[in-house]
């Protein structure tokens, strides 16, 4: 089987060739523990964060020549917990491989999915449609008449929380690289979308909140949190879900943002709240979820990638501003 | 009688010679208008905010030539007003200057303060008390074993935010410019000073905050709270009260802090939420802190200047971290 490792620590942003495809040896199951066949890796940016050592929040960086941790679709070929038998479907914490072992204590959910796809369950019905679903619900408390920005609006959770929103009466606007992602975006049924590639980003944004934001999804964080900010309306609140473009230290040329983005904070009278959708949304947030997709008031968008040995461009991809539009997904096989 | 003008427009933090003292006409009051002697002129950063053309808020600025607007304890000499007579004492905002009209739009206040010192309306009882208390209240909703830090915790607010907090049962750690202003802050409870001017500040504050902090009360902002948010314990929250170091354009020579800072508030789940104390606490704060006061609970402290000529040097040496301990107020004359 084939397993993906990580080659060398990513300067700043990851590149593919920070990782190598190894062929190894099928993993052996301990008691207690699965040996489950991968179907859907996710491609999520946070992992980023573990590539470091230290990583920014002070603990151990992972070790060169390990394999990734990721949140994976799978199904299991050998049990070896009473819980479970081959041929389940799970959801769960995995290494980047075609074979992996899941330890139980990670949590795993059994899958019954009927007709929705089980790509879903690393997407819109697992870890980013919780953060889509409490950064709006709970976080923003996004009510009917408000207007919603979202950055990183092309992005697995930027589609959910931009149509989430909208089905609760807001006026949503979008930010995303490009104009043709801007009019997928806007397809989403996004009142408009605003390209921060464009020369005039700050000016065009400023066009598209003529009465500013009462509520902002924030996914980039650095420079485009400073000029989003400009645009806040008096009390705002901000939900920072994450911070693509700064998840690695090196960004830091000058100037200094920091003393205008305080200025803002304080003068706008802003909060900003940090959460993590698994933690503040959790299963409740998926139920809510399951029903908006089943009554058709949210389109999931995915962007499928074929083959475990597309992961390291699939992730570095996500650093870059390609041209994926949704929850980009690997799928690498299909269940027996 | 004597007035004190916006000469220049200060180039950052204010000067003293960004201001000019004028001899003036006795100002006359219309009908509905006060014209009240000025006892005590309240010394507050925040009015730094309306000297910049247009503001950082992008309002116009004020004119140059005029006075600057600020907090006072006054004596009503004419009263056009009918809920008012000559002879009471007042709070509430007046322009710079030994005699002043008030507009009872702007809500003055009579005192009845008993023995309390008439200071205290602009200080332990007014708007820097309310803040004090919104925070440590409202934002923060600090309980007995947290850890709260509080920024220039020398200042007007930060001398009462932290007895407050020391008064719920926490431990507080304040942060202030030298060894002395430390020594007096500890002596007024709090459980350890960090000189921010000490060339190992970052080492110190970590010593100081070995399980991090919970609560932080951040008068200061930029580079002092990059270093502040690196202790934050998961999921702690900020009171962003003020940004005093940033409250002027000019701050900005590089490296970019802004993506450390960000990182920081979503790795360590922060919230952080901008307050203006006489919004969110307002009377009631009021009411509590008299009672705090009375009980013993709270000593305020304040530095007394005399003199309505050390008006400019009073206020510009807010921003140059002096020896001032406690509230600044003005003292330019007796009640008849």
């Amino acid at each position: 089987m084939r397993k993906v490792v990580l080659a060398k620590r990513p300067n700043i942003d990851p590149r593919p060739d920070d990782f190598e495809i190894v062929d190894a040896g099928m993993p052996e199951p301990k008691d207690g523990q699965l040996l489950v066949k991968v179907l859907w890796q996710s491609i999520d940016p946070y992992v980023r964060l573990t590539f470091d050592d230290p990583t920014i929040a002070g603990a151990p960086g992972m070790a060169l020549g390990e394999m990734p941790l990721g949140r994976a679709v799978s199904q299991v070929v050998t049990s070896r917990h009473p819980d479970f038998a081959a041929g389940d479907i799970i959801e769960g914490r995995t290494h980047w491989g075609e074979y992996a072992v899941v330890d139980p204590a990670v949590r795993p959910t059994k899958l019954d999915f009927g007709e929705i796809p089980l790509s879903y369950a690393v997407g819109a019905l697992g870890m980013p449609g919780q953060t889509a679903y409490a950064g709006v619900d709970k976080v923003l408390n996004v009510q009917a008449g408000q207007t919603m920005l979202v950055s990183a609006a092309a992005g697995a959770v930027g589609t959910l929380a931009g149509q989430i929103a909208k089905h609760r009466g807001a006026r949503v606007v979008g930010i995303a690289g490009g104009p043709d992602k801007c009019a997928e975006v806007e397809k989403l049924g996004f009142d408009a979308c605003v390209d921060y590639k464009a020369a005039d980003f700050s000016d065009r944004l400023a066009a598209a909140l003529p009465g500013g934001f009462n509520a902002y999804f924030e996914n980039v964080g650095g420079d485009m949190s400073r000029i989003a900010f400009q645009n806040a309306s008096y009390g705002a609140k901000v939900a920072l879900c994450g911070v693509l473009s700064v998840y690695a230290v090196g960004n830091e040329t000058g100037p200094d943002r920091l003393p205008e983005v305080m200025r803002l904070l304080f003068t706008k009278g802003l909060t900003i709240q940090s959460f993590f959708g698994e933690l503040l949304g959790g299963a409740d947030a998926t139920v809510a979820m399951r029903k908006l997709i089943e009554a058709g008031a949210i389109t999931p968008r995915e962007s499928i990638i074929e083959g475990i040995e597309n992961l390291p461009a699939a992730f570095s991809g996500i650093f870059r501003g390609n041209d994926h539009v949704g929850k980009v997904v690997l799928h690498i096989a299909d269940p027996d």
